[in-house]
């Protein structure tokens, strides 16, 4: 957004890297690359207020900013939070600590700082923003998707829920209408908010055991903009993802509740895969083995590279020619790195 | 605030240092360490949105991150910035990017991402933050004020008004006063909302220039919490600040207006000093012929450290005994590092 700011520093303050289609930004120091990353937990707030259930948002806030470190392959090593109040009720804070340290438990990171400002003229009720810092050990080098070319797999890593996307659109769902956040939705196990509010899977673990592998060549952490964020990363190849499974049933109750449609429903949330692997064919048995050897659990094949661009879903007919920022919900866009 | 948060990472991932009442926290990667900041220029975005006018608030975003670098000693790299919003837009973004250009430019640092999120749930009007990134170059190691002692001089460095600290207070005092900030205030020679809105100045030029000089053992951000913020460096060493100028006219005004204490004025504002630098007596002339070259000004000669903890302003009969983050104004309170 911020266009104006372009300016660049000398090398010697640090060589700002190009990163298109990533959150991430990158600036190189001698032979030391950093990742920086910063995002909010958004309007999924709203809804642990409501529930005044603050753990999850707090493990939220650390793993949707490690996730953003992970789709270039870097490692994360600290974390600081901006959080924004009207009021600090210490128990708020307490929880919503407790929640942060077990997202840096997944992330294997520390928080080094923050800022806990009391704005109650600027902010209504409480914003959870963070910035991660997170670097690429032992001569790394970034993957940035520049080198996804045809032929190459998709893998995809399950999400744990809806992560901490598209809240504006389920808050907007559930308004008016009689849905009980204390008992499961119809065909639930545990009830509605808990399912709602459940934390972001951090996925720092898995990718930083292939992230080395010269044979993985892309990744993207399928957060705001759902699997459209696979086709920010090359317009040099177009990913068919046939083999997506049936997303999990609260993506088809909260479909029916709209009455939205399948492209609506895969540009807004993750439908049940939270972060793409894109490999070599070579290379998809290694990363397997990695990856289970790094107990990421299951992994999907999504899918393959073929020529053209954009992605499609073949299975839900789905197709996005390519990566547009204005998108209905959530209302939030994100300036990728220089 | 977040004290449940209290993982530290295995050394693999970094290693967070410890820097006590500091802003700034630390974290070492092999043999570099890394310096994180976060900030947010507060409740001055409410004078700026009620004037229309975003250039220097968006220069103060990157100068109070960045300062609170140069507390610690370190080099601005790269900043990130978050924007919340209610509605986005182009010509207030265009104007804060134009500010945070001159903010790099003056710290010189890239900006390298960002986000901006549509919150109007949660937001009135705008909130600017920002993450700044530095580094120690060439095994410069942080200052951190642990080698403070008795005897040491504490130099000045002059602020450019009332940088970004205090505005809750500023528009409660003016306001249902008739107090037009179209025109100057009683004294003054510009319109008085511009006098306030004055960017916040840019010390990591200077302090660059001198941080890697052993003489020089303490630096201070003279922020929010004012002088009181030089206390927070050591628990060993009185500061006796007996040259500390008559502060500018705008602050008598301000106090003036609000039949303010000093004691009130000093723990709020910066009072004219916006960075304290604490050199041994022998280094004294080396710090003053570098910052000199480095243009940075006027330094002023405040005083010097004692036996004892705490700190006073002799001429203006200030003094206080310890750093105590409860302040009346303004109603932020940070976390420091480890």
């Amino acid at each position: 957004m911020l266009r104006a700011a372009r300016y660049r520093a000398p090398p010697s303050h640090g060589r700002a890297l190009a990163a298109p289609g990533h959150y991430a930004g990158l600036v190189r120091i001698g032979r030391m690359t950093a990742a920086l990353t910063t995002d909010t937990v958004g309007t999924k707030v709203l809804l642990a207020e409501q529930l005044d259930r603050w753990e999850e948002v707090g493990e939220d806030l650390v793993a949707i900013n490690v996730n953003d470190l992970a789709a270039v392959g870097a490692r994360p090593a600290a974390i600081v939070d901006t959080i924004l109040c009207g009021s600090a009720e210490r128990s708020v804070f307490r929880r919503i600590g407790r929640g942060v340290h077990r997202g840096l438990v997944a992330a294997r990171c520390s928080l080094v700082g923050g800022e806990t400002a009391l704005v109650g003229e600027i902010v209504r009720g409480i914003d959870l923003g963070a910035t991660a810092f997170g670097f690429f050990p032992d001569g790394r080098r970034p993957i940035l998707g520049d080198r996804i070319r045809a032929g190459d797999r998709v893998l995809g890593l399950p999400a744990s829920g809806l992560h901490a996307n598209g809240f504006t659109l389920v808050r907007h769902l559930l308004r008016g209408r009689s849905v009980p956040l204390g008992r499961p939705r119809p065909g639930g196990s545990v009830p509605l908010g808990e399912e709602l509010l459940t934390p972001t899977r951090t996925y720092s673990g898995p990718v930083d055991a292939i992230a080395d592998l010269p044979g993985v060549v892309g990744l993207a952490h399928l957060s705001g903009g759902g699997v459209r964020n696979l086709s920010r990363l090359t317009s040099s190849g177009r990913f068919v993802l046939d083999g997506w499974p049936e997303p999990p049933p609260l993506f088809a109750w909260l479909q029916g509740l709209g009455g939205l449609t399948a492209r609506e429903m895969f540009q807004t949330f993750n439908m049940g895969v939270g972060f793409a692997v894109v490999v070599r064919p070579r290379s998809e048995s290694l990363v397997r083995r990695r990856l289970a050897r790094a107990r990421a659990g299951e992994v999907l094949a999504l899918g393959s590279v073929t020529r053209g661009t954009g992605v499609e879903v073949s299975a839900h007919g789905v197709r996005y020619e390519g990566y547009v920022d204005a998108r209905p919900d959530p209302p939030r866009t994100r300036s990728p790195g220089p």
